[in-house]
Parts: C-alpha cells; sequence; structure tokens
C-alpha cells in the first residue's frame, strides 16, 4: 500500500465543473459542501500520460555490471558493499520545501524511469533458481511496458539548502531520471512474511546471478579465476 | 529496494550505436563481448516521458470519501473493512503471459497514475497528528509533481485467462490507469522498524483523518452522530 485513495479534484475545480446544474446545487451551496458521491464515471480513464523529471541520480554506477540488482544485494557489485549515492532535486524554485521532513525517515522509495532500457518481452528467465520463465510483471526485470523503477533507499543525510538527499546502497545508474520520492512508512509497506512465489524456491535469495557475458568484466574478477572460455546465454533479465 | 541496477540496452543495440569505432573492437569482437564499462555518460537524462496504461483498476471507491489513504487502513473507509478489486490488464496480446507467476506472491505493488488529481503544493498540512506542514516528498499525499501512485496489494488470486488480478483491501479509485505491477519482494521491499519520521509521533498511525467536508457524507456517518455545525478546513492531504 502505500499511496493513497487520492483525492483528485480540488472542490473548487469540482465546482467549476458543475457536475450537476448550477441551479440543482440549489442556494444553500456553501464552502462547506461535499462533491457529489460518485466521480470516476464522469472521467475516461486516460491511456497515455506524460511525466516530467523531478531529479536526477547521481550514482558510482557507470553500467550493467556491478550494479545491485535490488539495492539490498550487494553480491557481485562494485566494491561488494553498498555504495554512496545521492538524490538531486532538480532547480524547480517549487522544490525549495518540497523534502522538509524527509530526514526523519530512514528509508524513502524513489521511483525512477529507466532511460537507457529499450523493449521488453512478456516472460523473463530470472538470472538466479531454475531456468523457468516468468512472467514480467511476476519479477523485477528491468525491462518493463513503462521502464519505471522502485528502489527502497537507506537515507543517510539530507541536504535541504542543495535539495539533495545521501542515501547508502542504491540500484540505480548514474543519469536516471526520478519521477517521484516518497518516504517509506512501515505499516503500510512492510510485509517481511509475504510469500514470494518462485523466489522463496531459491535458497539464497541475495546470492549470485548467473553472469550474462565471458568472461565477467575485470572489476568483478578476482585474481584467482581463469576466464571462462565458454560463457553462458546474456538472455536473462535480472530480477 | 526494489528494482534492479538495470541493464538498459541489449547487446546488439550497443553494437549498432557503435560506443567505440568497429575497427577498434577488432576482428575478435564476439558475440560474447561484453559493452563498455561507461554506458550513461553517452546518454543525456530525458525530462520528460510518455508513459502508457497498462490496465485499470475497477474498485467500490468512486469518488474521495470512503477511500482509503492507505490500502491497509479501512477506518473511516466505505464498508469500514477491506474491500476487494481488481487490476484488469488491458488486451494487448502480449500481456497474454505476462502475469505468469504472480500468484504464488502475496502481494503485488500496483504502481498507478492519479488521473484525477491535478495540481500540487510543496508543503502539505497531513490530515492527523500536529497541524505541521511537511514537503511533499516527505508524506504521501496524492497530489504530486507527478502524479503516481504506490500500493502494495494482498492479491487473492489470479484469472490468467481474462488478465485480471483480485485483490483484497485497496486505496485506488475506480477507474485508475496503471503504470506497472511488480511482486512485492520482502528481501528488497520489508523493513517493519524503519522509522517513519513525523508519523511515529502520532500515535494511532491507522486512526481517523480530521474530515476536510461537514457534515461528513452519508455513507461515513454514524447514526449517533450529530452533524456538525461548524467544519474544519478542507485544505488538508491525506498522507
Amino acid at each position: 500500500m502505500a499511496f493513497a485513495g487520492y483525492c483528485y479534484y480540488r472542490r473548487a475545480e469540482i465546482r467549476a465543473m458543475a457536475a450537476e446544474p448550477a441551479g440543482e446545487r440549489g442556494a444553500s451551496a456553501s464552502k462547506k459542501q461535499r462533491p457529489p458521491l460518485d466521480h470516476t464515471s464522469m472521467f475516461e480513464t486516460p491511456t497515455a500520460m506524460s511525466v516530467q523529471a523531478i531529479g536526477v541520480i547521481r550514482s558510482p554506477y557507470k553500467e550493467r555490471f556491478g550494479t545491485p540488482r535490488q539495492a539490498t544485494v550487494w553480491e557481485q557489485s562494485i566494491g561488494n558493499a553498498p555504495q554512496d549515492g545521492e538524490i538531486h532535486l532538480n532547480g524547480d524554485p517549487r522544490y525549495e520545501h518540497a523534502l522538509r521532513g524527509l530526514d526523519g525517515f530512514d528509508y524513502c522509495w524513489v521511483i525512477c524511469w529507466m532511460h537507457l532500457n529499450t523493449g521488453w518481452n512478456p516472460l523473463v528467465t530470472p538470472p538466479r533458481g531454475p531456468r523457468t520463465k516468468q512472467g514480467i510483471f511476476a519479477t523485477r526485470a528491468p525491462h518493463r511496458p513503462n521502464p519505471i523503477s522502485l528502489s527502497a533507499l537507506k537515507i543517510t543525510s539530507v541536504d535541504y539548502k542543495n535539495r539533495i538527499v545521501h542515501v547508502k546502497g542504491l540500484d540505480l545508474l548514474d543519469g536516471t531520471p526520478i519521477l517521484d520520492i516518497k518516504p517509506y512508512v512501515p505499516y503500510a509497506d512492510a510485509f517481511p512474511n509475504a510469500a514470494a512465489g518462485w523466489l522463496d524456491n531459491i535458497e539464497d535469495k541475495k546470492g549470485p546471478d548467473y553472469l550474462g557475458y565471458s568472461p565477467p568484466p575485470p572489476h568483478l574478477r578476482q585474481k584467482e579465476d581463469k576466464p571462462e572460455t565458454e560463457g553462458v546465454s546474456g538472455a536473462e533479465e535480472r530480477t
């Protein structure tokens, strides 16, 4: 859960739309009067929407290799430890106070647009566990109909003056545009015992992925590693 | 956590883009060759993106009143209990298999576009607790720069043939367009002990909101309630 049973139009707009003829609202219509009961059927569901970046991710990750598949997973990632990252809000003067209060939260949700991804498949092979294809909406694979990412990031500090949120541990590439930031609220977001489908059948959930390329890139290669002569297929997605 | 350190361009595209001149890649360039180390600086961060609805929410909630502010909160909501809702994927034939495996998960994230919301303010007054304004990015208020919602919904069943996910308990209006569905993965998403800033100072986190209108609408009014003669301000946002 997380979001909100949202409240859509402000009352002034409702009145302006005149869902009912003004006459029927009667002379008693006051500022306190509530809008009509059924709003939703008055409006068509849109099929395409335009989103604006509110900021940008600054991250040590410049490419797929060595970037964690989730912010909590750093096996096979650069430095083998969570890295520092930054959320930079853009220069819109309205953002000056928009972060107020965020430093009281341990985590924030960061919703991004994975702008370097193109294309998607309805079925993907997860990078761990048995080689069974799963539907894209049953995985966290990054190639999706809308390449929207969702990451709960640990907040280390908030620089209100410069509109920067410092985070520890992230799974996002440098330069990724940000669509929204929300506080992490355990009563709506935390279900530690929730069943996780095909993932529950994998013993080491934070364990290593199959590597899509061979040999692995130098910064991930152990000194004792011998480069493989035959690589595995690179077709699987992170999940 | 949640999403993925994403893998952006597929290798064929990388090759086509010719980040390095083809000659430098040499005759040994093979299908297994990995892309160059720094991709991100090759691309500008986009400022505006276009999203497509993948489906629509079917919900008993037709207006703000009686709609839970979070899917886990049903005090003051219609029926005073979690309601049944449906996630309908649209008719794109590629979605036929895209849900495969989702019924093994207890919860899914549903990311929507709150299409009936317009406008936003950098500071909002939460509907509970002390009347202290918080930055919009430190609240889950629905009026946001991009009106994107985030809800973890309990899956009751998946109707693969008709591409419908049945859920129990939701905080979304009927007709809301859906942007993405992701499985809930506790190792990346569940932080039950995370501090929640200003919300931690409110004793009853799932307790009642201040009502923005007075008298409250009939379906929320208790029989013994006397309509208030003076209402409170309706300016606060749900959080």
